[in-house]
């Protein structure tokens, strides 16, 4: 069953698969659904294809995913594409949303005032970026042209942010981040890191197995950081997250205890 | 059809998925795999699950990859289940390797030699990083414990790489690219990369449009920066992939003074 703790990310753009950039916008998706109790269950990196985004459309909302949100595709050039594969792919036609299209125009407006541009039209190009599938809401972008999108289907939460990270962190924080919150079961979440030196993984892996038998509640993992002038570096990270501060505080401390306790025996 | 020079990547890691680690070795994989005159036509993040690891081996079987590079999971410790769970999902028994028994042990000694321990065993947490699905050959990790992975399978080839990225990269370099470029069709690449000011993407789209349906087989990108003082940047991307470096330069510099020509007209 989907729950709406539960998120699906797919990143879109050839540049993403070919090497020419990092997908910092997954990243930050990611810790900024961690940090507010939701969990991100499986991303996809897809190219500016039909079938692809479709392909990876169509998987999300078959599994347990109640977010699925997608970055990257919603500009005004010929290969963005995003929000026309979703409206094929779910068979909802395409329509100019006036909503969108003004806030389209208010961004041009904006750069007309300011004197970036001497005059504008509102071109094809333009107005493709207005072109959502029935039942699609804007997200306002503050930053660049392209607005976000929402849209409500299967039982699901679809939303399109652009890929330009400045533009996906505005729309994010400013729109999609309250729109979360209003739908997700409240969680705290608890997190402590603790750098070791002088053992390696495979001297702290029984513990780590016996601890994560012990509290399979609580995320319990260890991060080879390599040798620092001959000793060996690793990071352990203990995280819970509960529906209050005071149990995830609880969890992670008991499991710190235990810890602490057992790597002493070492 | 699969081709030789077709790629899925697959990642595995909770930290991939819960914001604690940017995912360094997909960009780094996408770039060698590129440079080479390959590409990555999709790539998946997954959580250290069973279920998960199998699912993005399955469809990548399926689809018309010719290389499944997963990177991560191959450590020492409990939640380490990469090559588990692919020897599950193939149903192919795991057994010691012998050869990678010996690379661990060689990894052991040389830390006994230079002091950094005292002693060790070889315990079943450390024969765990031997265990391989029959037919796995080890790819020899020179920086840390958990050797690599080939595995011929349905006329595909599986590759493990482990989750640290220095790891991740002395293996890629050692053993992974000369082996890719051993099968692989031999391409060259040409790239290059005009900055642009004083232009919106929208402007230009026409003009990529155009360029894009008179050359499909170059790569045609705008990459949008922002603004710097009031001023629109854009970076172009023009990128061309053939079986010379003569050829990739003239689609690329056709490409290019077609562009200024049209641009000037602008």
């Amino acid at each position: 069953m989907s729950s709406p703790n539960n998120f699906n990310i797919i990143s879109v753009g050839n540049e993403l698969l070919n090497g020419h950039t990092l997908n910092t916008n997954l990243h930050i998706l990611c810790k900024s659904i961690e940090n507010i109790g939701g969990f991100v269950s499986r991303a996809y990196i897809v190219k500016d294809d039909f079938a692809e985004i479709s392909f990876a459309l169509n998987n999300s909302i078959s599994d347990d995913s109640f977010w699925i949100i997608f970055s990257g595709g919603l500009g005004p050039t010929y290969d963005d594409i995003t929000i026309e594969a979703i409206s094929k792919s779910l068979d909802l036609p395409l329509k100019i949303n006036n909503d969108a299209l003004d806030m389209i125009k208010a961004y041009y407006d904006k750069l007309l005032k300011t004197k970036i541009i001497s005059n504008y039209n509102l071109t094809t190009t333009r107005k493709k970026m207005a072109l959502f599938p029935i039942g699609g809401i804007p997200l306002k972008n503050n930053i660049g042209t392209a607005p976000g999108m929402l849209l409500s289907n299967s039982n699901k939460k679809i939303i399109c942010l652009p890929g330009v990270p400045v533009e996906m962190q505005d729309i994010l924080n400013c729109e999609v981040i309250p729109l979360i919150k209003s739908k997700i079961i409240k969680k705290f979440k608890k997190e402590i890191i603790v750098s070791l030196n002088g053992f390696t993984e495979s001297d702290i892996s029984p513990i780590l197995e016996l601890l994560n038998f012990k509290y399979p509640d609580v995320y319990i993992k260890s991060h080879p950081k390599g040798f620092n002038e001959g000793i060996s570096e690793i990071q352990l990270v203990i995280s819970s997250v509960t529906n209050s501060l005071s149990n995830s505080s609880d969890r992670v401390n008991e499991v710190l205890n235990l810890w602490n306790e057992m790597i002493k025996k070492n």
